[in-house]
C-alpha cells in the first residue's frame, strides 16, 4: 500500500494541514489521499505573484508521492517555478463534487465532496526520462491508455513544454458524505430534505473534422 | 445587459488579467464572465497565509458585480478577511470542464473548458440585509428556488456565519471549444482524434433518513 521512501501509511499532520474546524472530516491517510487524486485529472494550482494569490486550473498526474503538472514554457507560473532555486511555494487542490445536501434549514445545507489539498514547493523537472514519464502520466491520468496510442512529443515539442513536480509531503484529504444533519426541532418542517447526487458523465466521442472516416473509436473511450 | 456602476460592457484589462500566452482564448466581456460564473456554484478560493498560497473549494454566488462566499466564523480565511481593514487579497477561480480533446500527437492534447479568474480583495459583509441576501443567493445559485423553500437562518446561526464579498473588477474569462488542432503532417497517423464531452449530471434525489415518508420531491430538483 505504501510507496513512500518512509513507508508511512499516513502523511504527517502539520499546522497548515490541520483544519481550524470540521476536523472530523479530515484525514492524512495516504491511500485515501491517493484515491482522491487518482479519481481526477483537473486541479487548481495556486501560487503567489507580487504578494497576491493566483489560482489557475490545470491537468495533473500523481506518480508515487509526486504530483506533476505541465504547461507551455511561455506560461508565467511555470517559468517562475523554474527561476526559484528552492522551488516555488504552491498549493494544489483537487475537488470532486458528489452531491448537493438539502437540509430543512438553509444553515445546514452542504455539499458532499472529496478534496485533497497539497502544500509544497514546485520544482522544474529537468531530467529527460522523468519529463517523458510525467507527460505520459498526465495524458494517461485523463485518458487511461492514450499515451501509447498517440504520437509522442518530438524534441521541439518537448523543448516548448515545462514539467513541474510537487512532492506529496504536506497533504490532507477532506470529505463529506451522507444526508443532511438537521436540528431535531426542524424535522417537522414541510421541506424536502436529502441529497441530490452529481457526477461527471462522459458523452459520445465526437470525431475531429479531419479524422479519416472509419477510424475506430478506441476502447478506452467507449468504456467510459 | 450591464448592471455595473460604470455601465461598461467589458472589464478593464490589467497586467494580471492579461495572459502570458493563448490570449485569443481570453475575454473581458462582462456577459461572458457572468455566464460562466452563473453556470457554476463551486469555486476555488485562493489566499496567502504566511507567504504561501492556500486554495480551498467553496460555494459562491454572483449578484451584479459582486461575488459572495460564506463559511463558519471559525474558519481561518474568513476570519482573516475580517481582520484586514483594506480587505484580504484573494483569487477566485471557477472552472467548467466541457471535454477532453484527443489529438494525433500527445503534445496537442487539450481540454475544452470555460474558466473565470477573479482577482480582488475579500471584505467581510457586516450589513444585515446584504448578509441575508447573499446567503439566499448562495443557496439559490446551487439549487434555484431552494432559499424560499427552507427555514431561513435564525439569529444564532447568522452569528456563526461569515459572509465575504469580492468585487468583480479585475476579471477575465478563458475558454477553449472545438476539436483538436493537429499538425498537418500528423493527420495520416492511425490514432483516433476528436473530443470526449464531459458534463456534470444529477442523479435521482435521495431522501434523508429522517424525512417524513410521502414528502414530495420539489420541482426544482426533478427538473435537473
Amino acid at each position: 500500500m505504501t510507496d513512500s521512501p518512509s513507508g508511512a501509511d499516513t502523511y504527517p499532520r502539520t499546522p497548515r494541514t490541520t483544519g481550524s474546524r470540521a476536523r472530523d472530516r479530515m484525514s492524512y491517510d495516504r491511500a485515501s489521499v491517493h484515491a482522491v487524486l487518482d479519481d481526477g485529472y483537473l486541479c487548481h494550482l495556486a501560487f503567489v505573484r507580487d504578494g497576491a494569490p493566483v489560482v489557475l486550473p490545470t491537468l495533473y498526474a500523481r506518480v508515487g508521492d509526486r504530483l506533476y503538472v505541465h504547461g507551455s514554457t511561455g506560461s508565467r507560473p511555470l517559468r517562475e517555478a523554474g527561476r526559484e532555486d528552492g522551488g516555488m511555494p504552491v498549493c494544489v487542490t483537487v475537488t470532486h463534487l458528489d452531491g448537493l445536501v438539502l437540509a430543512k434549514s438553509a444553515f445546514h445545507h452542504s455539499v458532499n465532496y472529496r478534496s485533497v489539498v497539497v502544500h509544497g514547493l514546485a520544482h522544474q523537472v529537468t531530467d529527460h526520462q522523468e519529463r517523458l514519464m510525467a507527460l505520459d502520466a498526465i495524458v494517461d491520468n485523463a485518458i487511461p491508455g492514450r499515451a501509447a496510442d498517440s504520437r509522442r512529443a518530438d524534441p521541439k515539442e518537448l523543448a516548448a513544454t515545462a514539467v513541474v513536480r510537487v512532492g506529496l509531503e504536506e497533504v490532507s484529504v477532506k470529505s463529506r458524505a451522507g444526508g443532511p444533519n438537521d436540528e431535531p426541532e426542524d424535522l417537522g418542517l414541510p421541506y424536502w430534505s436529502g441529497v441530490l447526487p452529481v457526477s461527471p458523465v462522459y458523452g459520445t466521442p465526437i470525431p475531429a473534422d479531419d479524422l479519416a472516416p472509419g477510424t475506430p473509436v478506441p476502447g478506452y473511450l467507449t468504456a467510459r
